[in-house]
Order: structure tokens, then C-alpha cells, then sequence
């Protein structure tokens, strides 16, 4: 093959992007380690699979699948807008969240603007701010978690977006519906608060904010969420956003018309259906989440409180290391220095016997075994 | 709702950009008319339907989606790189051909440059390049196809991608590849010519390009292929681009880690080991290719011959209400004025009662019924 300086053609924000290092599926990892049966805590996925409704309608939908997917996702929206008591028109649905927030910063953000969000905040914020050559702007964390009075003076006239995750991922952090209405009203109305829900569902119900009304109120509020955690559909990609519908029409222009596809339109559909599936998953993480911390409590391990299906442990300067030996052990969990927590490492919650197959490998490395 | 003047937040390449005009649900329409079982001869697609090995390995993987897929799609990559005799460094992966043709586009185009694409050529290059805010350059079509001297004429300082689509949609029109290679040797290599082969499978062997041998030699020259088409997977969205790997590595900087779900994974890689499925698809194609075009010679209706999966049937300036009046009788066409075609029809090949149920509602209406 030539040699080829393609990078000389690309666009300068994208030559600075790390290439992607992409990990090996758990197949491969078994086979090379010769063990099996890893446990997986690393993802924060549901841990209880996928809701046997969904299974059954994809079970009937799996013969028809030549024909191209309803381009506008007509039923899905009609479905959500019904939940949630919003307009189909403030809806733009996304090949997972990952796609809408990508889509609202490709509609609105310029390389003459700056993108706010928190330091130890999810990497897609930094990626589609860098992937379009504007200007990311960490904001330093209070406790871990956002520094509102901090973005707040962070904001300029070139400020386009603000993202707020709530609660935060990898931090399970949580901003009060108080302290995040108090935000939302102050901010300009040239700049977008993009409020990512992903962890919407494990917030108690009572504790969780009137978010897509608000909208009403601040038409510069964006909210996204997602099918991929508590719904149990990571592997579809499926997420959407509610925005105001003036929003959600310029979004839509350069939305690839089949960006959510068949299968994950039709699981989509079933996941909202099913209460009860959400319910258990919801208690499943409660339990799990009770038994880590009996667990950290009793070894001593600081850990962040959170709002989240997992739970970031301070496991010290040798996390790396801990994380090969879980790894040698059957269990995969998350590294977090990449987001500046070089310290800590996060345990997505399980089912019971995965949560005692993590602490059982962490307290015979804590032995010295 | 308050009102928000989001445009004016908006970039305004996006801004000028016409909504997109959702169809309705094939249910809805129906409904809606109150007729029933439409004959869909709209959207190019595989009239078999989904092969029964890509149903079975669907079936077997209904259960396994509240993981991740692989966000290097480990083993489809292998498995393509082994047909094709490519390496998987140079394979990007996609939501769709629509999902790397855009990718590639975010990649390497900013709004200081120019995009070429013919006349009559795949609205997703125009889209793509508006997007961006890039300049298109439609260059004015020859015989319905690429006038390649033209766009070679059109190539300046600014141009960073050039469009081919071979077979086009919605001509159906083809380059030999004699033609196609002289072309591409006259490119300068700041321009990337990307080779759109959506209908490959479509194209007799003996006539197909050897476009991704050529990419040892050209390294400007990229190849999109879909699994939409012959492989009769529309709804899952699968399409995927080869290229040289350092084409391959800026791109996947920026892909969204997780763009082809799991059981687009499951469903391509079932679907790449089905030749006969593929041998099938084309017989019947060719079939009922030969079925359209005796009715419109017998009815001295011109046509565009086609190397595709369509016919594009030269209808005279009513087309639109004759698109109407098939409709009415149950069979949906495409019309292609916008592709500057204001006086065709594109008719997907169907099966021979869908050619049939298209064959008789027109002769029909040119019976004045």
C-alpha cells in the first residue's frame, strides 16, 4: 500500500483526537487469559438482560427487516410523547443518546465557540466538541460533582452549549432539582443547557427533576435520554432528546433519516410499555448498590455516593494494577483515569452473585492473594 | 412554549436547509386511503426479504442486547476483510453507507471547501456537504450519468471530495471501469473520490470494478458498499467504507463508538456468508428487470437503462399525479423530481406479482381508469 498523509487533509480538531483504542470483545479476552465466564461490571448496563416483552416483540419483527425503518420513528414518538406528556415536534429520536447529543452540536456549535461541561464528566461531551474544532471548557469539579456557580462564570458570548449529566457518569453525582433549576434560569439564553438523564430512571422519584416541563419555561433547555441503561437496550441504541420544537426541527435537517433502526424502534416500543420491567430493574440496582457499600464500608474503601448503576470506589494510586488482577480474576470493571481519576475505579451493580464475585476478588487482592 | 428563535443559534448551512419531510407509516397510509396490502415499490429494497440464516442468528441473539455491542465490531470487520481481501485497518464501520458517507465527509470537508457530485446523484452527497456548510458543486449530468471529463474540469484548489455513484441512484446509469480508472488516475491526490457502490452486487461480474485492489494503487480513493440492497438488510443499517487505513484511522476517531447495534452486527455477518441468498436476490432482480422493461417497451414508455435494483421510467410532465393515482390503486413509486428528473418514475423491482400489481395499475391509468 502507498504511503498516504491523509491527516494533512483532515480537519485540524480531528488530527488532535486520539484514535480510538478499541477493546477486544470478552471472547477474545477469555481465550487469551484461558478463563471463562468473566463477569462484567464495566459498562453500566442492566444487569438483568432484556425485558422478555421486548424479546418477544423483536421475536415477531426479525422476518421484516429488508424494508428500510420509518424514517421519521412515527410510533416511537407518538409512544414517548405520550409518557412523558410532551409534543412529538419537541422530539428527536437517536441511535443511543451518543447520536442526539452529537447531532445538537454539529446543528449549533461552530469552531468560533466554546463548549462548557465538568471536569470527570462523560468523554462524548469533549469528543463531539473536538470532532467539530471548537473550544471544550472543563469546568474544575466541587466534591466530584458539577460546580455550577463555576460553569455559570465559565460562560462567554462564544459559549454555545452547556452539558450537565444528572446524575453524573462516571461519578454518580447528583444536583438537586433546586440547585439545577437556580442554574438553568441564569444561564443566557444563547447557550444551551444540555441536560443528560441517561441515569433518569435509578433517581428516586421524589428527588427527580420536572426536567421536560421546564422546557416549557426555558426554551434553551435540551434533556436527553436513553434506552441503554435502565430500559436494558445498550446493545440497540436507542435514545432520543425533548427540546423545544423549534430545536428539534433544525436537528432533524441533518438528522440521518435512519438513524434509529428497525429493531430498535420496535425494542424501543416495548422497553416503554414495560413499568414493571423498570420497577425490578430499579430495586435489582437498590439491592446491589446496598451490597457494595456493605462492602467498601467494611474494607475501608472511600467510595463517591451515587445516584447512578454504579458506584466509583477510591481504590488508590494502583488502580491499574487492581483492575489487571480483578481482570486475572473473572471480573471486568472500569477504569476511570481518563477522566482524571487516576485513584479510583467504577463497579457497574450486578445481579447479586456478580456483586459477590467483585468483592470476592477484590478482598482476596486486598489479602495479598 | 415560549417562542425561540433557535436559527439564529444554528449554523447556516443547516439553516437553509429544507426540513425533512417525514412519510408516514406504510399502516398509516393505508389506513388513511382505506385500501390495504400495498405494493412497495419505493425504496429500492430486497424484495426476499431477510435470508432465513440471517433470521436464525437474529433469533439466537434476542437475548443479548442490554450489553454494548462491540464498538470495533471485531469480528465483522474479520469477516469482511476476508471476503474481500482487504484488511480490517482499512474498514470503518457504519449506521448505514448514509453513516460513513457522512463520517467521512465530517472528517475531512470544512466550510472553506467544495464538494463535487453529479446531476441527479444520491441527495445524501448534497446533504452531507450543506451540513458542513462546504460548497456543493452539482456538475450537469450526461445521459443521465456522470460526465466525468466535466467533473474532472470542476476540481480546484478548494475541492476536497469528489462523489461517484456507481450504478447512480436514481438513473441506474454505470461507468465501465475503464472509464471510472482513467478518472480516477487524473485526480489530484488532495481530493478524496469517493466510489459509492451501494448496487454493486447488482453489477454482472464480469463488469465490476476492481475498486478495492485500486485503493493499493489510488489511496484518495475510498469505497462505501451497504448491506441494504442485495444483503436485504435496510432496516438494520449496515453499510460499511474501505479505504486506505489512514483514511480509515481519522475516521474512526470521530464514529460514534457504538454506531452498528449488535444485531446489525449479528444480522451482516450471517448475511456476508449467504451467496446463495445474494445469487437468488440477483436472479430475481434481473428477472424482473426484464418483466419492467417488456411493459415499457410494449407501452412505448422510455426508460433510463439501469444497472440497479430500479428502473427509472420516463412518465411525462404528470408524473406526480400519475405517482398519485398508483397510489391510490395500491402501489408506491418513487418520483425523482427532486433529482431534477420532474418527468420520471422510479420503480423498485419486486417480486413478479409486485412487477405484475405495478404493470397493470399503469396500464390501467394509460387506459384512462
Amino acid at each position: 500500500m502507498h504511503e498516504f498523509d491523509a491527516a494533512r487533509l483532515a480537519l485540524p480538531g480531528i488530527r488532535e483526537l486520539q484514535p480510538y483504542q478499541a477493546g477486544k470483545p470478552i471472547e477474545e479476552v477469555e481465550r487469551e487469559l484461558g478463563i471463562s465466564n468473566i463477569v462484567k461490571l464495566a459498562s453500566n448496563e442492566n444487569p438483568l438482560g432484556v425485558s422478555p416483552k421486548v424479546r418477544d416483540a423483536l421475536a415477531a419483527r426479525i422476518s421484516e427487516l429488508a424494508r428500510y425503518p420509518d424514517a421519521n420513528g412515527f410510533y416511537l414518538k407518538q409512544a414517548i410523547a405520550e409518557k412523558f406528556s410532551v409534543s412529538t415536534k419537541q422530539i428527536t429520536l437517536g441511535n443511543g443518546s451518543n447520536d442526539v447529543l452529537e447531532l445538537l452540536a454539529r446543528t449549533f456549535v461552530t469552531p468560533a465557540n466554546e463548549v462548557i461541561f465538568a471536569q470527570h464528566a462523560f468523554v462524548v461531551y469533549p469528543l463531539v466538541t473536538k470532532a467539530i474544532g471548537a473550544k471544550p471548557v472543563a469546568v474544575p469539579a466541587k466534591d466530584y460533582g458539577h460546580d455550577l456557580d463555576a460553569m455559570l462564570a465559565a460562560i462567554t458570548d462564544k459559549t454555545r452549549m452547556v452539558f450537565i449529566a444528572n446524575p453524573n457518569n462516571p461519578t454518580g453525582t447528583f444536583l438537586t432539582k433546586e440547585a439545577l433549576e437556580g442554574f438553568i434560569k441564569q444561564v443566557p439564553n444563547h447557550v444551551l443547557v444540555v441536560l443528560d438523564e441517561a441515569y433518569y430512571e435509578y433517581v428516586p422519584q421524589d428527588e427527580r427533576a420536572p426536567s421536560l416541563e421546564w422546557i416549557q419555561h426555558y426554551p434553551n433547555l435540551v434533556v436527553s435520554r436513553t434506552f441503554s441503561k435502565a430500559y436494558g437496550l445498550a446493545g440497540l441504541r436507542a435514545g432520543y432528546m425533548v427540546s423545544h420544537p423549534a430545536v428539534a426541527d433544525l436537528m432533524n435537517r441533518i438528522r440521518q433519516p435512519f438513524n434509529m433502526n428497525e429493531l430498535a424502534l420496535t425494542a424501543s416500543m416495548a422497553a416503554l410499555e414495560d413499568d414493571d420491567f423498570i420497577a425490578r430493574s430499579v430495586e435489582v440496582n437498590r439491592d446491589g448498590m446496598a451490597q457494595l457499600i456493605r462492602f467498601c464500608d467494611h474494607h475501608n474503601l472511600p467510595y463517591i455516593p451515587s445516584y447512578g448503576n454504579f458506584l466509583t470506589i477510591e481504590t488508590g494510586p494502583d488502580s491499574q494494577a487492581l483492575f489487571t488482577k480483578l481482570l486475572h480474576k473473572g471480573v471486568i470493571v472500569r477504569p476511570v483515569a481518563g477522566y482524571e481519576l487516576p485513584n479510583h475505579l467504577r463497579v457497574s451493580i450486578g445481579l447479586p452473585q456478580e456483586n459477590d464475585a467483585f468483592c470476592n476478588a477484590m478482598a482476596e487482592i486486598l489479602n495479598g492473594q
